[in-house]
């Protein structure tokens, strides 16, 4: 039986029904016939496409008509730095890297480092400002086109925020923020007031740009809410409602959910080590094989509920070999340790570049910040 | 009998007792202790201290101590900018522009442009800009210092505010804000959380300075909810609390409370023509004498309701002067059309005055502001 689920901005955890979610938010599913007019935009379209990793999405078809038209769009998305990025947080990031080669869109790349100091008692400015240059590397390691990447700090950019955040507030009132977010009187009042900064990178591009000018913000399904208030707002304001493109959550090794950096021995990040990752794997993913190797062989295991296998969606772009990988599993041809070790090696490898890029990234990063 | 008073930083309105207000606020009175001790320091004291439109304080004993150190304090007030400026709001800048001469404070003064956008539903940031504009060129006649003043709008240096104002915000909750506010939970949520911008510039001296550093604030008592906010948030962020000095109300001209542009025939601009000046006293300055010369001749005035004597004790500095109209008002000697004509020429000579510096501040504006 399926456990209850949560999904806010600051919690997932549970079996997520996307349906359920999918429905409850409001937004749409990403159909064939949009993934058809994206496919003949793009050229091709990104796997995580065909996996249905990104499967749902606000105004995407508005987006892909102004695309149809030559008029360009810009791309946001967002890392708030409490800590070292994992696996879950590269999947949007991915993601973006390839709607900005496809589209040639900017991208501005929030790092609200004012959301993680308000939400989480022990957590200083000293510490935030670490994990902002921290997270930096990773994201200049995505392989972003620094011409067109404009990464901001809200603290450090807030000259160019504080106004159009104001226009936000103005129109959201303190009930309408308890009833999207959950928070209370006991809530301290940053923690509601910053939705209405996540909303400014959405106006931005009209701002920049001085004529309206569209967005879309590609992220974890879990950020749509802060979204569905920029869209409310949006007109009233003058500005162009943002469109988002939204995936799955990456699972977290040992259970379902999302992958957590504050959820013990569910997330392997970006700096682990290949016998980290090995240990990682190897001892806490999740398995769907069976009790014996024996009986593996027998019956077969179950992809659809074992980690490892869904990082390989996630991380393998080969469909043929996942298909293979698939069957062979499901059948008992292959055994747990064997599907392990591919998903080892696969994310190893993958990483091993990141990190090589993020070591670079260091002597990188005034290319991409984008400073008064 | 005595009308209730409201006394909110966005409304006052009533008979104001300031006895009771000084209790409710859980302010000091400026005693002669203090008064001693600061005349010491100054060398002289203010007329407004000595009739007691200053008359309150927090923690103002701990400024003076500093200053006989011969440690520096920052001073720090401001002008939320939805309107012309009217005399009322030229009482506290009189006594700031006193203090910055006695003892060469640097000023910080805010124009928190979107306390006012997020509080009046049809004031947009274009009227804001523009009366941002305005009200400089009356700070500025105020003759301070160039070199010691620093005039900044909130959503122009959010840059170095924003950050700080968060850390107030992390120790503010809801329930905080609408016990020191009258908020409710169908008010904005940058209604709720203006009040920490609001506290950033007495932090401002400590950042600039890096090293603890006092500041004063000389403001009317209705903002001191804001600064008692702030003297609670202070020592937990590790700054010094501010310190406030705290004047009257300079009433309306047709009713007790205090002067404000939003009600009808109550203000006198300082843009005001001499014509208009005297045209408003003349027509609507609540008068404290009898229903015909003939009565007043035989019972006196009662200076201490007229609103054109009121007037004198704010703008009439001589207090051998003053006293001769109040003795001369009270026997009856002194009818109400002749202290009108005092009062008229006396606030013409000062606003004649003010004009003066007020066009020349137009081509010195860059001299007072803040930028970056």
């Amino acid at each position: 039986m399926k456990k209850d689920f949560v999904v806010t901005p600051w919690e997932v955890k549970g079996d997520i029904d996307y349906e359920k979610l999918t429905r409850d938010f409001g937004v749409k599913h990403l159909d064939d016939k949009i993934l058809k007019g994206l496919e003949k935009e793009a050229g091709e379209l990104h796997y995580f496409l065909k996996r249905k990793i990104f499967f749902a999405h606000t105004y995407f078809d508005e987006i892909l008509a102004e695309a149809k038209k030559g008029n360009k769009f810009y791309l946001y998305t967002g890392r708030a730095p409490s800590g070292p990025v994992h696996l879950g947080h590269l999947v949007p990031w991915i993601f973006t890297r390839w709607l900005q080669d496809k589209f040639g869109a900017t991208l501005l790349f929030q790092i609200p480092d004012e959301e993680k100091f308000l939400f989480k008692d022990n957590l200083t400015f000293d510490d935030t400002k670490k994990w902002a240059y921290e997270n930096t590397l990773d994201i200049i390691a995505m392989g972003f086109d620094p011409k067109k990447t404009k990464v901001f700090l809200d603290t450090e950019y807030a000259g160019h925020m504080y106004k159009t955040a104001c226009m936000v507030a103005k129109r959201t009132n303190i009930s309408t923020l308890k009833s999207l977010f959950g928070l209370k009187d006991s809530n301290n009042v940053g923690e509601f007031f910053y939705t209405c900064m996540q909303s400014v990178p959405a106006f931005l591009p009209t701002i920049m740009e001085n004529e309206p000018t569209r967005c879309l913000i590609p992220c974890a399904i879990d950020q749509d809410v802060h979204f569905r208030l920029t869209r409310d707002v949006a007109a009233g304001i003058g500005f162009p409602k943002p469109a988002t493109i939204l995936s799955r959550f990456l699972p977290g090794l040992t259970e379902g959910g999302k992958m957590s950096s504050s959820i013990e021995n569910t997330a392997i990040f970006s700096t682990d080590s290949e016998n980290v990752v090995r240990d990682k794997i190897m001892r806490y993913a999740f398995s769907g094989g069976r009790e014996s190797a024996a009986e593996h062989r027998k019956t077969g295991g179950v992809p659809e509920v074992d980690v490892s296998y869904q990082y390989l969606t996630y991380f393998l772009e080969d469909s043929n070999k996942l298909k293979k990988i698939y069957d062979d599993y499901k059948s008992g041809k292959m055994l747990t340790g064997e599907l392990k070790q591919i998903t080892v090696d696969t994310i190893n490898e993958f990483l091993s570049e990141h990190r090589a890029r993020r070591e670079e990234a260091k002597t990188r990063i005034e290319d991409f910040m984008l400073r008064d």
